[in-house]
């Protein structure tokens, strides 16, 4: 059934290829029936490897409402998101996610999304990215100085 | 033993709690014997849900080298990455991570970064954020156009 901010999504996705404005990928943060902010993929053309449509949507949103938190609010996205966007997405405490294609898909296309995703149920020493702990406990003194702290915002 | 730029990242990430800027984390990004950019987390001040630490130095350093790949440079953080900044690191071609405290250590100080591994783990049908598709089809043509274009850049 199609779904009128999926496709709004799918458009915009599809004039951002045309347009060789960036990758394959749109998204829409909706609360009712508003649009708060869209966002398509701009990695290549603004040099931001962190520039997905989702991220994009992500930061518009909160910034045109002025919170960090977009409770009550849904993501409508062309794909599902890689664990960069998950990640994301519970931090923006997003209510649900739409999405049209698959990991497999983005996969087939040429995106490493189903790779990461692989990685990162891995241990951090059995990954591909090379990954060294050192001086935990002086990291450490960094929570205990936030859980002393008077003056933090928890989020 | 310590380590140079882990102290500069801890460092900071003191100071960062200190001045009420964000929460207890920092990040840099190191190419050789320099630093290339710094991040300190910024969720709250700037009403970003995706201003880690991380983000904000990775953003910084391809914005500094005009790159969105940054091959050839390492990320030194105080924390070890959550899934959306390791998502990033990934995406961003970093060549290694160095890290203090462990995803644990931040569950400890009320951080959702354990919780979101163990999420991004399960399928989307089984997570506690409600995941729906819809217009995989339709979905798919973004792809069919990208793989079709002759000014796609991939990356």
């Amino acid at each position: 059934m199609a779904d009128p901010f999926m496709q709004q999504a799918i458009e915009l996705a599809l004039q951002n290829v045309r347009a060789g404005e960036g990758g394959p990928f749109s998204a829409l943060v909706v609360r009712g029936d508003t649009v708060i902010a869209e966002g398509s993929n701009r990695v290549t053309t603004s040099y931001d490897p962190t520039a997905h449509a989702e991220i994009i949507a992500i930061r518009k949103a909160c910034d045109e409402l002025g919170v960090y938190h977009l409770d009550g609010c849904d993501l409508y996205t062309t794909c599902e998101p890689c664990p960069m966007c998950m990640g994301a997405i519970y931090w923006a405490h997003l209510d649900r996610v739409f999405y049209a294609s698959t990991r497999e898909d983005a996969a087939a296309a040429g995106f490493d999304d189903a790779y990461i995703y692989e990685e990162l149920r891995k241990p951090p020493r059995a990954r591909s990215m090379p990954m060294i702990q050192s001086m935990r406990d002086e990291g450490y003194q960094v929570f205990e100085a936030w859980m002393e702290s008077d003056t933090k915002v928890p989020y």
